[in-house]
């Protein structure tokens, strides 16, 4: 059916890269392969209004009285989303609150953000009980939960929060931990693909008892500008490659340590490096429905985790909690520097906040903090 | 393969009754029928030590130096799992931290337990941030996460904990809430059956690349023992059904209101009438995972949900919070019924504890509290 389009798009593939500038949607740049997967270019209108704001692919969303987002304590007529949100440009998404609040102190202190005096950050969602939401400016930071499941629940929403929000152009992040395949534990990993269990592109929802399967695709541009902010300087790799997507942890992803195996150790290693000698550098939880529902609403999207462990040498986590703590601040980093410099690009970073709490020596700070602890 | 028994199962269909005392492992009462499923009764030595404690089905956990319960917190060889955890017969699940939280709370009261002066429940697994586990007495309340992987990876740990724990006969519930079916908000309902979206009655693992299926089962007895437990007083209905486990809350389920719908309105209802005429009472999003691990492990499990919602009359959980909340507690009810019964007759149960906060007077305790409050 995209077959007659009169024109010929670009195609990656032909000159060494496969899908050059993909889903950058004012651009002209995806090839038409009939019935593989929608054509970014020619549904457009599909994703966006002109000025760049969301455009649902659910006509029914626009006939009812009120959308209630019930897993994140938010509501359309409840409250005033476009005020809320309406200048949010990253959604920035990792499986555990405590993550994606450290996340968001992380992120205000790169850019520069400041509250104002006698404020902190507030979760935004806290009285659903299922995510964390955090905001700083443009920037929100979610906790996903695990699975496929609840990453799912929480792209329906968040993209509905961004429809009602009028945001434009958002970009959405997964800043993730997995585990790697011949990779060294602490290893970034940039996702160019998804792929499920069964090594398929696509994510299938049963819909009314039929499964509909929709393509799990990520951003290739997005891919390289964050891979060309990877420091040289970084003590540790930050590579490009496949994600599996498993949806369960042990027998799932071919562990031995779960409470049930059937399998033998010489059977895992011929499918780990089954796996590797396709390209998959690790395996996650949550990529295939995260690139598969980007994709299908047209926002830009890239998964960036850090391996816990190499697979190939074993089932455990096992590193030290601290080295563990300073191995999931990696993807924080990348994503950082990409934002960062996003906002510095378009003038929209600040150091000259005020209001704040703001300090004037360090060492006074500390020490009027710890006399203040003392007489508490 | 299992068909050349010399020894003939009572069938309970025979007697107008499916698989009656189902999972009572030293009972001669499954029907063995040819790869339909394993047969309890002959698979006992899979499942349990003679003393009762569970048996792994992984021979490989046996020769690791220690086991850690990753997303638990928890370790073999760091804590003393026996000690701690040696007593528990009950494990209940849920969704949310709080509803969890809330039924320890309950339970104990229920139960009679008094904690130690001075003491109060603590998150067992608050570090993982993961899920959050209480327990009280041979109760362990534990949150479970939205979607089968969440539940699937809690599983395999609680049955590890389970047989690190060298618990005996422990007991699971799944305490939920869930989208009726033709069923008021607030109905009570007890699974006697689950089935996927594609209406089969098993979970699919992807195993080193290949599906296996495991049969997602219930104990038909503890359904019944349940159903008697509903007060004909209760202001609400407790109905027994099958219970339908959608990976997705909004296309998966039939929604109209995700960020995509590509069905209309008379679509949504065939696909509804069609799975209440299957017998469907009820949509959420663990029961397949929990019916058939825990079969797996032959470890007795059921599932009491609540309806938020009627399904035939909308989409949308628009009841307000504090009905929401009263409803969340009939499910807990419900179970803290069974367990409390259970303990009674085991006479393990005791409203003399002592050494907790003891009240005297509840009026004088209320007012010292609000004293201490105002000159805090």
């Amino acid at each position: 059916m995209q077959n007659n389009h009169n024109h010929r798009h670009r195609n990656g593939e032909e000159n060494g890269e496969a899908h050059d500038n993909f889903f950058h949607y004012n651009e002209e740049d995806e090839k038409c392969e009939e019935g593989a997967y929608e054509c970014t270019h020619c549904d457009v209108a599909k994703f966006r209004y002109p000025d760049g704001t969301v455009r649902l692919r659910n006509p029914h969303i626009e006939l009812m009285d009120q959308d209630i987002l019930y897993h994140l304590a938010l509501g359309s007529e409840s409250h005033d989303l476009v005020e809320m949100f309406g200048d949010v440009k990253f959604v920035c998404m990792g499986g555990t609150p405590k993550r994606m609040e450290a996340f968001a102190y992380y992120i205000m202190k790169e850019i520069g953000h400041k509250l104002p005096t006698g404020t902190t950050l507030q979760d935004i969602s806290q009285y659903s009980y299922r995510y964390s939401m955090y905001k700083v400016g443009p920037i929100l930071s979610v906790s996903h939960g695990m699975g496929v499941p609840s990453i799912g629940i929480l792209l329906h929403e968040i993209i509905k929060l961004m429809y009602h929000a009028k945001a434009k152009d958002p970009i959405f992040f997964r800043i993730g931990t997995c585990g790697g395949i011949g990779l060294e534990g602490g290893t970034v990993v940039i996702s160019d693909d998804a792929v499920n269990e069964m090594g398929q592109h696509h994510y299938e929802v049963p819909m009314l008892g039929k499964p509909v399967r929709r393509p799990a695709k990520l951003d290739r541009r997005l891919v390289r500008e964050l891979r060309a902010l990877a420091d040289p300087e970084d003590p540790y790799e930050t590579v490009i490659g496949t994600t599996m997507c498993a949806n369960d942890f042990y027998e799932g992803q071919g562990r031995m340590d779960g409470a049930f195996c059937d399998y033998s150790e010489s059977e895992k290693m011929a499918y780990l490096t089954h796996l590797q000698s396709n390209g998959v550098k690790n395996i996650e939880m949550e990529v295939v429905p995260f690139a598969a529902l980007t994709h299908h609403a047209g926002i830009k999207a890239a998964v960036v985790c850090v391996a816990l462990l190499d697979r190939l040498k074993g089932d455990q986590v096992c590193a030290p909690k601290e080295v563990l703590d300073e191995w999931q601040i990696r993807p924080q980093k990348l994503v950082g520097r990409y934002i960062k410099r996003y906002l510095q690009t378009k003038g929209r970073i600040s150091f000259d906040g005020h209001g704040s709490m703001a300090v004037k020596s360090p060492r006074r700070f500390k020490l009027v903090q710890q006399e203040s602890e003392t007489f508490d």
